[in-house]
């Protein structure tokens, strides 16, 4: 950030690392864009990092005209967006907009290391955590770049995809209790089987996300505890996560997969505990920042593709409190991210550096009139 | 045995209690019947020794009248029916057709004790094994009386059932390997998701066993490794235990599972493995002996209900070489086995009692004639 002209640059009591680069007037309101700088064990270099470098690249073009824009831009860096270290999640960009839990502080981390002394060991000043809230009234908005970590825009051969929303999600752990019996003396339609129960549930929850086309449901936790080859399951554990591009949507899913595996239950003469474990509300896109990354996308000639995010974002933290809208990066390798295979293409990362260009073009010539 | 009149008992070389009842002559065939007096590990009290008490039983009431029949009757408390201590199921049993296999013996419990020094220990003589097998153009046949192990009869209301073949089954370990991926970032349309593809192969089996009627397939083990809650399932082990009345049933019913599996895999992109563990063949009672069973449970005013046996008796390696019947007695609590809680009543043994008895008179009139 300093090499390529930011005005000042600084870490902040959270870890996040913020540059601003000033606007023509001392007053001009601030555009917010970034991403997080952590990432996953054995994650890629791109989740997460693009959506930083992407807006750096842009001020170097700025500072090399030596052109003001008629408002502020920052860039920041957020830390652990991942909640991996700590479960604390979104921990940079929540304290942007005054989410810090301090009890987090008293978390410890595999090795046993406080989250409070892991801060003090980087030099960072928990009690200044308060300070770094943000005023959104001095804000126009946050957009974030970002890689999809998906499938969806290399098979369509797109290098761009405007986001919609970041999908609400609910996630649910739960057990079908049946009868453990003999798998040779009971015949088929004496059977309470715990395991069938939750096959039905898996088929009935794929089935019904797609038929919505943007919905997303998962059992991707699935055990028979202590199974045997010769022994009808008495017991099955699975999860459930299922997620929408729309609050209404998830809980249209969420209450259809639940009644569901209410209906198999009772048919089946077996009984479940289901626990809420998460609930998450969507993001939808601003739809003035939605239509500004189609405006950029639609002038480099590439072909509009709006899709939902089914993972969480730094963007859906500002969304509490701004507008936001994201634009995603077609990643090669079918998309794969948490893995070093995750990787894209300087041709498609030029392209979204072009198309923050232009957003921010567009957004300076709105803000002139 | 010695307290009701048994003519001769002793503990053979194996472990098996033998006791003989005479017949009129000395020249006379004998009939064979008896089941294991081992159970398993926090087992009934049912599984097995009813199959031995219910002729002893029958041999008070000849040796009270002092009554002798054309026929010799063998009864065989079977050790080691289980496999529990050792691996080495239906060992009494097998001993008599001739099936003990020496490397048997260096097999060691989970206290580290061989099945050589638990044999001397308890007075056996390895060495004499192989003299217990049988003549069988010295015997009629063999005939096993056991609790069902199973909630047929209960649910029929009857007391006695007559097998009508000891079930043939094919077991396989598995796995499905499709391609893990982000639970939120992966549209349904672009899963490879294992747990799904095994979820339909559960479902399939359900129904194409129960459209025989008498076959039973069972997924007893079923698991994601590692599974999270956001990930796509890229992986899941299952078994597979399937069995039917007959070997060209069992054989079909295989076939088409085997093929639903691989048509499930190619359809959804995902592939799998699949290892036989285990194949054994069907026991089909002799249609004699069988005939003999419904004789004397109609006699008694009892429905006749025939039904296949799912599990395993000692029968099936009399079976090699002499014809053989069972008879079942309806178990209480369901028909739950493996179990305290497995039971019967006073009256259904008593039943089976006299139906043994009537099965010795008709004999005994067949052999006059």
């Amino acid at each position: 950030m300093r090499d390529v002209g930011f005005d000042s640059v600084h870490i902040d009591a959270v870890g996040n690392v913020v540059g601003r680069y000033e606007g023509a007037t001392p007053d001009a309101k601030t555009l917010l864009t970034g991403s997080h700088y952590d990432t996953v064990r054995n994650g890629g270099k791109y989740d997460g990092r693009l959506g930083i470098f992407v807006p750096i690249a842009c001020v170097r073009e700025l500072k090399r005209q030596n052109r003001r824009l008629p408002f502020a831009f920052e860039v920041v860096g957020f830390a652990e967006e991942e909640g991996q270290r700590y479960k604390a999640t979104f921990l940079g960009s929540g304290a942007l907009i005054g989410h810090f839990d301090a009890r987090w502080l008293d978390q410890k981390d595999a090795d046993g290391i406080t989250m409070r002394e892991a801060m003090q060991h980087a030099g960072l000043n928990e009690a200044d955590i308060p300070k770094i809230q943000r005023d959104p009234a001095r804000y126009l908005g946050f957009v974030e770049v970002h890689i999809e970590q998906g499938p969806v825009l290399t098979e369509l051969d797109l290098p761009l995809g405007i986001v919609t929303s970041i999908n609400g999600s609910v996630r649910y752990v739960g057990e079908v209790i049946g009868m453990a019996s003999h798998a040779g003396t009971t015949p088929m339609d004496r059977r309470r089987d715990a395991a069938a129960a939750v096959a039905e549930l898996i088929l009935y929850t794929e089935q019904r996300a797609a038929k919505d086309g943007d919905s997303v449901g998962t059992v991707g936790m699935l055990e028979v505890p202590s199974g045997s080859i010769n022994v009808v399951p008495g017991r099955c554990k699975f999860s459930l996560d299922l997620r929408a591009p729309n609050n209404a949507q998830r809980d249209a899913l969420a209450t259809d997969v639940v009644n569901a595996l209410k209906d198999i239950c009772e048919r089946r003469g077996v009984r479940y505990e289901l626990e809420e474990t998460m609930r998450a509300a969507a993001a939808p896109s601003a739809p003035a920042w939605q239509q500004r990354w189609e405006k950029a996308v639609d002038a480099l000639g590439i072909p509009l593709f709006r899709m939902p995010s089914g993972a969480g974002h730094d963007a859906m933290k500002l969304h509490e409190v701004m507008p936001q809208a994201m634009l995603f990066v077609r990643g090669i390798n079918s998309g794969i991210s948490h893995n070093p295979l995750e990787s894209s293409t300087n041709d498609d990362i030029q392209l979204s550096v072009r198309a923050f260009q232009l957003l921010l073009d567009n957004l300076a010539a709105e803000q002139a009139h």
